[in-house]
Order: structure tokens, then sequence, then C-alpha cells
């Protein structure tokens, strides 16, 4: 298919397309059932009999509100924090994420001389695109969301510092550093090191550092990124900085663990928002992880299989864009070294378009505009590839699809 | 030891007792080792290439916010309501109470106008003696604590009905409404009836249902409890319920399943708030659960092993109290039919100094004004006993411990 293509065969291509009446899906970031046989080995963890820690904690009943100490070593390295400095929670990073922010509304933060709930309208700062779960928080509490440009190397931090020296109504910034959702961007160690000098004119400003995709790497390149904790702190905002990530795709998606680090302070302020919350965290899984994974080569060895499930189905994703697309003005997309999505940019006023001809067509896309507050983005261009879940067959069947939608769309904005 | 000893005597005893350099506790409500280990099959379930629930949702994946329809399917006779208006999360009822509070302080319930935190000082009716954990999540966040008297059969529910029928700003009442947490008091069916009735100046009032013990029986006898969902609905207040259980001391304390489960519109509001919050429960968890405990019957069977295990502890409780503390003047307890508690007045101003005493001894309690809101009993006469942890010879050394300390204490406070 040349580009850009005569509108009728476009038209003729569609509708053989459709016709087929696949149903396909390429919307949320899911590992696969390959990915997830990976860590079958948990299914009958701990074991028959094994129910005590290392340090003797009988995982079976109440307590340790922080999670296990061997968990808590387990994920050092990952989060780079000393295990004193970290909180194993249940299986979700976004309920810790949403509860930190919750908790801040309703009680403030360690550095909150009141309630953000009490402080007027608050505000944090979205590097676009990003991840629509975390830009649902905000809207859900009545935050108000402050869109930054989200460059290859982070955020605009020209852009970020200006808005945070003078607005004390801003109260944090979503950040996911590493391999980040949707366009792959890895923070550079310039733009970690101004997040954490800048100054503030929130007091109780808040880095919402999700490291979803710390040790998700697609190439043979383990990129790292600056340590935040210890960057903050060399700048006197040892505060700054909470640190969430997970083993949602290390392990199970439903059912893997939830992991925070952050400063001394930050942690004793959690562990006094969860006190009234709950006596403690399931620790049969922790331990179950701990066994299974055993230590920070384990799991280093665990992303090097799902590697070899998943780059091929972005490289093949990748490999049809550049031959369907390239050439196509205002089309363009990234190549992630990481993490779970391609960022696919469309030209102006068409994303939403793709995504309908897709949809018809049978191949279910994150809708358009999920990747920027409220649903919305101004210039209807953005467009999250999810290739994780479906197999490479239909992988392949719905890259074909949505490069077909493209030129359709484009076709039809031309004659319009 | 007749009652009143003479003062010298218990000195000495007393003096013994402490020179033995025990190490006991009788604060929480803990299960056993011998009662945690009948879950033990649970260690290795789901099993070996187990991950499939009966309608092949991957349990290892994401999603099922409402948790899995077996799941909801095997508590939905506990819960007393039809698997659609049942909940299953993961392994904290607490957290399940906590969550619904906040979402209702930071949002509003399905009823509410505004936000309960807009809404200026709001209240909670806390029968007590009651649960300490309930009590603090109002101390948290400011709620106000009424305390009403818990009869035998319920709260008082002249002043119940009294109190909410003018004061909009009281917006929920906490209820252990089977063998309650202290006393073992069941709500009998016209209490149930009553509070199902009643007039509420607060359109979104509602009876925080924590029915944590609603298998629990210390007795041949099974007692169940009016449906609570039922008789609302029958009132026209379908929504004023919210009914909270886990299977903390079914299965496993730390690692269970908590449950929820109230009418269509609260379950739609549930849902609606843990939106934001997260993508899904622990589905393996759940999934374990179905197969290790099957159904309803299952459930039972289940329960007969913990009260063959914990009914002689709390006999034996009894059976020394009765020997040592009868006939003291104000000194009483309870026989409760189920559940984790005691329930032991002493002579007013007397239980802070009767936990001191055992403390002193080697014998921690729970702090005495515990069953009470911000912890402060006004009499100072209630302790809690919790005899299901410890081992039957050291439940009978602590028993005989307290009474020692009560004997103490009168002994003292005559001759003050």
């Amino acid at each position: 298919m040349p580009n850009p293509a005569p509108s009728s065969t476009i038209h003729e291509e569609y509708a053989a397309f459709k016709a087929k009446g696949l149903k396909l899906n390429l919307t949320r970031g899911k590992p696969s059932t390959a990915q997830l046989d990976l860590s079958n080995g948990l299914l009958t963890l701990p074991g028959d009999a094994h129910y005590l820690a290392a340090d003797s904690t009988d995982c079976r009943n109440y307590g340790n509100l922080q999670g296990l100490a061997v968990a808590r070593q387990l994920f050092s390295e990952l989060l780079g924090a000393p295990p004193d400095q970290v909180l194993v929670s249940n299986n979700s990073s976004l309920a810790l994420m949403h509860d930190t922010v919750v908790y801040s509304m309703l009680k403030g933060t360690c550095d909150s001389a009141t309630p953000w709930s009490k402080q007027g309208e608050i505000a944090f700062l979205c590097p676009v695109p990003g991840y629509d779960r975390h830009f649902r928080i905000c809207e859900d509490y009545g935050i108000r969301m402050i869109p930054v440009r989200l460059n290859d190397d982070g955020p605009d931090m020209d852009e970020v510092e200006r808005l945070v020296a003078t607005d004390a109504s801003i109260k944090a910034i979503w950040c996911v550093p590493k391999y980040s959702n949707p366009t792959g961007a890895v923070y550079s160690d310039a733009v970690i090191e101004r997040l954490a000098a800048m100054k503030t004119a929130a007091p109780d400003f808040r880095l919402l550092w999700d490291n979803a995709y710390a040790v998700h790497h697609l190439t043979d390149e383990r990129i790292e990124l600056a340590n935040i904790l210890e960057a903050c702190a060399r700048h006197a905002h040892a505060n700054r900085a909470l640190v969430f990530a997970s083993t949602s795709k290390i392990t199970y998606a439903g059912a893997g663990l939830a992991l925070f680090a952050a400063s001394p302070a930050n942690v004793k302020w959690l562990l006094t928002r969860l006190t009234p919350r709950t006596i403690g965290p399931d620790k049969l899984n922790q331990l179950r992880h701990v066994r299974f994974l055993k230590n920070h080569a384990g799991i280093l060895a665990m992303m090097e299989k799902h590697r070899a499930l998943i780059a091929p189905k972005f490289h093949k994703v990748l490999d049809i864009f550049d031959q369907k697309l390239r050439g196509l003005s205002d089309v363009r997309w990234t190549r992630p070294k990481g993490g779970y999505f391609i960022s696919l940019d469309v030209p102006q006023g068409c994303a939403r378009r793709v995504v309908a001809l897709a949809r018809d067509a049978g191949v279910e896309l994150t809708p358009a505009g999920a990747t920027y507050p409220h649903g919305k983005d101004p210039r209807d261009c953005n467009i999250r590839i999810a290739p994780t879940f479906p197999e490479l067959p239909e992988i392949i069947a719905a890259a074909e699809g949505v490069c077909l939608c493209i030129h359709l769309a484009i076709a039809e904005k031309r004659s319009n």
C-alpha cells in the first residue's frame, strides 16, 4: 500500500478487512496467557506447611503493616531504597497511589499544614500523553489537571519549573519515569535532577513516581534511572518523591504485589495513615513471591522471559507501521525500549475517527483521548497501542487494520 | 480464693504469680496456630495449572472489580444477599469499612446531596462497649462518636431512635450484630426491625453492619439473625445497610477475603467508587477459597472445627471466673454463644488498675477503655478478654492471674 493511497482502493481494502469479521483487542496493557504461564510456580506456593517467613512471622495471621521483611528486601534494589524505606502491599499499586492521594486530601501529607481538601482547589501536573488511570484519580476527586508536554527525556522541565515555582496550589506531578505509558519516554538524569532540585511554592509538593516498568526492558539495553529518592534527599527535599511499583507485569497482573518506597518520614506517614484501615497486607502472597522470585537476579531473569514473549509483538507492529505508514505526513510512532505501549500520532483531528473505524472493523483500540486529562486530546491525534495481550497472528491483523483505518481517515479528511 | 479475700493473702498470691515471670497475651482476637492449621490446604491451592474460574475467568490477569462470580456465590448465604449484591475483596474487611467511610466523606453516599466532609461535623452512633478499630476510623477522620448503650439484644433502641430522628448530622451506627465484640450480644429480631424501620433525619444514614462473627458459634445453637438487607428493603430503606464480613476467622486472619453485601444501588455506588482505585481484587485468593471451602456447608463444617479448638478455651476462662470471681460485687462477665471475646466488668474505677497489675505480672490485656470511643471508658470498668490465641495452659495461668489482679485492685480501692 503506497502512501497516500488512492481513496477508492482504501475504501475497498477497508471493506474487505471489515468483512473478515475479526474481533481483536489492543486496548489495555495486559500480559498474555503465555506471560502469565511464566509464573505458574506461584499456583502451588508457598507450599505444604510453608507459612513462616525467614524471621518466623506466621504469614497466615494478622500483622506486619509494612509487609514482610523478606519481601521488602526482595524489592529493595528494584525500588532503589533500603528495606526499611519499603512498604509491600496487596495486589494493586494503583490502589496505593489512589490511597496516598486520598490520605493527602483528607489528612494532608507529613509536610502539609492542612489537608489538601481544605486548601481550596488544588492541581496536579500531568505530563501528556500519559496514563489514563492517573488522570482518573484526579478527575474523581476534583483535582485540576495541568497538562505539560512529555518529551523523550521526560516532562518539559522549563514549563514544570515555571509552574511549580509560583503556584502553591500545584501539589504533585504524575510521573512514569521509565518506558512511560504510552510513549516509552525515559526520564534523563538531567530531568530527574531538576525534578529533585526545583523550588516549589507548595511545601508539600510530591513527585508521584509510578515506576511501573522499572525492569520491563524490550532491548538488550537495561536502562537505569537516576535514583530519585537519593536525588531528592541530596537537594533537601527528602519527602518529595513517593515511589510506586508492582509485580503486576512481573508475575500476575491480578494477583501480584504493590510496592512503595519513600523517605523515612513518608513511610512513617503512610503507616500512620494505614493503621486505621487495616491490620496488615496478605503476607502469604508476599511469601509466595519471595519463594518464587528469590532475589533481584530472579526478577531480572523472569523479565528476560517476558521480553522473549513480547518483544516480537512490538517488532511486528513496528514493522507493519514502517511498511504501511512510512512517509505519511503527521503520522509518527514511538519505538519504546521497554514497557507495554506504542504511542501513535495521526494527523490532527483524525484519532477519534481512526478508533471508530477500527472498532467498526472489529479492532478495539483504547479510546482516542484516553492519554489526556478528562479523555480529551486537544489535537485529537494520539492513539495508544497495547500489543502484549493478543497472540502474534491477531496482532498482525490488528496492526494492518489500524494502518488501513489511518489511511482511510486521512483520505476522508482530505476529501472534506 | 474466697471472696472478698483478705488483702494480705492477695498481695502474697499476686507476688507469687508475678515471680513466675510469665509472658502471656490476651489482647487481640487472633486465631491460634492450631486454628490456622485447619486451612493449610490453602497453602498449595489453587494448584498446578488451576487458574481458571468456573466461568473461564483467568484469575491471574486483571479485572473483575466485584470479585469472582463463584466467590460471590460461595458467600451469598453467609451474607444473606444474592451474588449480584455481593462484592468480594482482598484480605481486610476493616479496609472495606474504612474505604466506605472515606468515600462517603469525600464523595457522599448514593443518597447524599453533598459529601459528608462538606456537611459540617458529622457523627456516628457507637454502641458501647464496642470494637476499638471501628472507633479508631471515626477518631482519625474527626467523626464525632456518640456512645449508646449496648444491651444483650442490641443497642438501646429507644435512645437510637430518639437520636437519629432529629439530628441529621448522625450519619451511621456501627453494629456488630452477632456475637458482638466484646460482649457477645446478639441483635434480636425486634432490634433489627427497629433499625431497619426507624425514621432518620439524615437521608443518607447507614447501618455499618460488621457481621464479623456470622458463623462463629461457640455452642450447639446456630443463632441466625434476621436479614437486615431484606428488613431495610421492606421498610423502603433499601440503601440503609452496608453488610461486611470476612474469612479472617474462617480461614486465615492475614490472608483471607473481605466480603460486602448491600442493595443494588449501594453495590453500584461502591463499584463506581472503587473504579479509580483498582482494576480488581486478587482473584487467585478467591479461587483458592472457593476450591477449599467449596460451599456454605463447607464453611459451616470448618466453623465446627474452629469451635472444637476454641470453645474449651472460653469454658476454661469462664470456669476460672466462676470459681474466683463469683459473688464479688460489681464484677460480672459475659457468656458468649459465639465470637472471639468475653467482656469483663470490674468495679468502677478499677479496670485500668487491673490491666496495669496484669501487665506487671506478665499478662498483657487489651488496654482498659479500648472498647469505648477515644479509648475512654467513663466508668473505667470494662476489660476485653480474648482467649483464642494462647494455648490452654497459658490461658489458665492468664485467667487466674487476671482474677488475682481484680482481687488486688478491689482490695486497693477498699483501702483507699
